[in-house]
């Protein structure tokens, strides 16, 4: 019996038809189909793919044991989500060992700060493993500002806005062009960081992108409680004939 | 009569089915079709679509009148290139004006780096534009590598090799993971940059991602000569649980 394939499929921003041809085609073909999730939350990646499904297609939630219950700093939180990314990798190996392919689901691009890496580099050398890229958040974020984000030889920065102030400020100086991640709670932190290296101005910010909620503003007319998942983009001003 | 459109529309990396489902359709259905390239070439973003368009489509290949000729540096660089995108943003919105949808191959992301961003700026508020943003080369170079680009809370920075090498050096002693594009003929310098901020060994050079002709290699073992749109990656080693 031959072995299964265990696919990392990019979706993409959020829109369905961001997601790429050969995604779609594994998305509407998938007998076997897993995503990480929120307990008690329908996630993101599923959400995306609603409508797309096979009628006899089978699921698997892998809902996070914890998100913001410990900080990240605990011990605790690497070693519970360590053995939870361990029993999932030993499900889908399972299945692809039984000759089953599955497909995951990765918000934006599988390789770009996203949770497959933790099942990838579990499984790479056990089963086959192919990932399939997509449209990062942040291509999506930017093109919703209706701007380029890079031009000539801009330098491009991508933060976490889970670092500390002073690192935000000093990367944020040294940049031509910048994009912020995982924003929620550190708001007000990189609205300081941004004001101080005078670049709050310049700044704006997008939840949701290319989703149907999605919201552009400057960023110094954000609310105070933006998503988790909002970006915060700051265009280069490279050269441009 | 109401106007056309411009569509910048993004392929991804180079695969055909990396291009979105909404960009599939959209050059699938153009009746009129643009598209950069060098003179006497055929170009990377029509040779990505052959096989796909219409058999009336009209193709206006935008041939650019300059490359490597004359220094970026020199201002007859930015005057010829200047007049080259003013007459075809001017040919594009006499088309829209005249009610005619157009759409303009963009290879990537059109917002990143891209040539398209110097029509979209002559066309912004003078006719409607709409920007599909598409998988970056970039994204197609670090999953060639087959090892995720960023994890936790590293810092990305992205480089053209243009600059000059005390900055590259600077920038890529400072961050956790590097993405270095337009590579050709500054290879030697990249490499000394590189090594002397003792990154060289942990580098990879893909040339040509995502399409037929892809080689991924550790950047030690690359040739003297690769092409301009190789990219370089150095992957980051952020938190994984």
């Amino acid at each position: 019996m031959s072995r299964g394939t265990v696919y990392g499929v990019g979706l993409g921003p959020g829109a369905a038809d961001l997601m790429s041809v050969r995604a779609d085609r594994l998305v509407r073909g998938a007998a076997h189909l897993a995503y990480f999730r929120k307990a008690g939350r329908a996630g993101q990646a599923r959400t995306i793919v609603e409508g797309m499904l096979r009628a006899d297609v089978q699921e698997y939630p892998m809902e996070y044991p914890v998100t913001t219950e410990i900080p990240v700093t605990d011990p605790r939180y690497a070693e519970v989500l360590s053995g939870f990314y361990a029993d999932w990798a030993a499900k889908l190996r399972d299945l692809a060992e039984g000759g089953t392919d599955v497909v995951v689901l990765c918000e934006g691009d599988p390789f770009f700060y996203g949770s497959f890496m933790h099942l990838h580099s579990r499984l790479q050398g056990a089963v086959p493993v192919e990932v399939v890229p997509g449209i990062t958040g942040m291509s999506g974020a930017w093109t919703a500002t209706g701007k380029p984000v890079t031009w000539g030889e801009d330098v491009l920065t991508v933060l976490m806005a889970t670092l500390p102030e002073e690192v935000l400020h000093d990367r944020i100086v040294a940049t031509d062009a910048l994009v912020v991640m995982k924003i929620g709670r550190h708001l007000p932190k990189l609205r300081r960081a941004l004001a101080a290296a005078g670049k709050l101005g310049a700044a704006w910010l997008v939840e949701h992108a290319q989703m149907p909620q999605e919201r552009v503003m400057p960023l110094f007319e954000a609310p105070e409680q933006v998503p988790y998942f909002s970006i915060v983009v700051v265009h280069g001003q490279g050269r441009r004939p």
